[in-house]
């Protein structure tokens, strides 16, 4: 795995922080991207009344959407510079009720290939609460 | 199937609608509930600059999170007087950039069961174009 | 989505029948290619004692396998002449006990790329019960 | 995480053995159950020329059915006794071609709840290089 991981852009942070900074929804969700490291990108997003289901908890969509761009930014560490990604699929499993003051969704990369990186995302509340977990399949161009 | 789609909460379409006007994130999204039939909801949302990746499409998370309340609700439509669903889980594959001045995620029943639903949405923007189809389990509480 | 799916190999039935002729696998579970037409495959599968899980039911491995097939046969038939598919990654749903003598696995092509197929595949039992669903994504090469 | 992980049934171990052993698909693979511990089943699968592709690497529908497996039955070890599980979906993203004499699923329960248990399966061939993962519900009965 060490080969998958060694970035091909020695300015991959700058890479990833100026286009997260391009990402408007991220802004609007009150996103932060954190950690950003090859192959592992954290985003994290705090509780809103703004952002909720029908019962108060933050939505799944909200979670999803961190995650995604945690895991799409995780690839986007180990792409080759002046590339883009664009996420194909993802699946997420929300294991508990979104409850919390802050999430962070921390992306790692599992696979990165030329053409296709996939990453898993593992989204925690306080205290480190495992709430949701997602695989990601994004494509480089 | 015909069993399956059998509301059995007469007045479904009220409480499908009351729940989604709680959603206070649909209503940051902007997005509106539209069809709400036994085993099918209609959610749109149009573009906004607010809501957006870094290319300026709307941002995958934005299409994940509508065509996950629109899953949510078609499985609210069968669901007993009184229950609540929430998402178990869901993946979508995004197949064409979410370019466009309006999006519409379709939700259907495909099983209603006594604890779990699942349900498909695709995604259409402009002219039907089909931009991303989610499959999604959701539990009856 | 008219100009997906117009075959790029005029011999694209050949290409598919001769390649699933190569998977061992279809023919240790004893399944049957059927019909092959533009981004449309189906696969069928017996029951079979020998393919079961811990309650007699065909094992959710099994329907996974023939989906899995058919969704990279439909994508095959949309491919330039000399190209293989590879699946990337797939989501089933099971909905429904595997119950049944016959098993049948349509697969769909929703979305043909340069690089990326996005196929659907619906799993029916005996009378065209919907047993199970699919997503599934592969990679052409 | 500690509490999901205490099993209710404290002979486990002998439910998920006989379970696996009437898994009739199981036998026809040739899989072998090895590892069982309090959330966590290892599933092995040797290579066999009656499990392929056309291009003869072990098939996707192979490592899924030993990954789905896995996860049923790290599910449940932490069951209460005389429950079954049944799978209620599951993805899986195939990242490096299936080459190798030996595949491990090595799967681990992310959340165990009284209705639905999320597991995590992990898929190595030779020399623990990482092939597939899967996440996959579980609904216990």
């Amino acid at each position: 795995m060490a080969d998958d991981l060694a970035p091909r852009n020695p300015d991959f942070e700058r890479a990833v922080r100026e286009s997260f900074a391009k990402q408007t929804f991220m802004t609007t969700l009150g996103a932060a991207l954190e950690r950003v490291e090859p192959g592992a990108v954290d985003v994290a997003v705090p509780f809103s009344e703004a952002l909720c289901q029908q019962n108060g908890y933050l939505h799944a969509g909200v979670l999803a959407s961190v995650a995604d761009s945690a895991c799409g930014y995780a690839a986007l560490t180990l792409a080759a510079p002046g590339q883009d990604v664009l996420a194909v699929e993802f699946k997420i499993n929300l294991m508990r009720p979104a409850r919390g003051a802050r999430f962070v969704a921390r992306a790692k990369v599992l696979r990165a290939g030329r053409t296709l990186t996939v990453s898993r995302a593992d989204v925690f509340g306080d205290g480190e609460e495992l709430i949701a977990t997602m695989l990601s399949t994004v494509i480089a161009r």
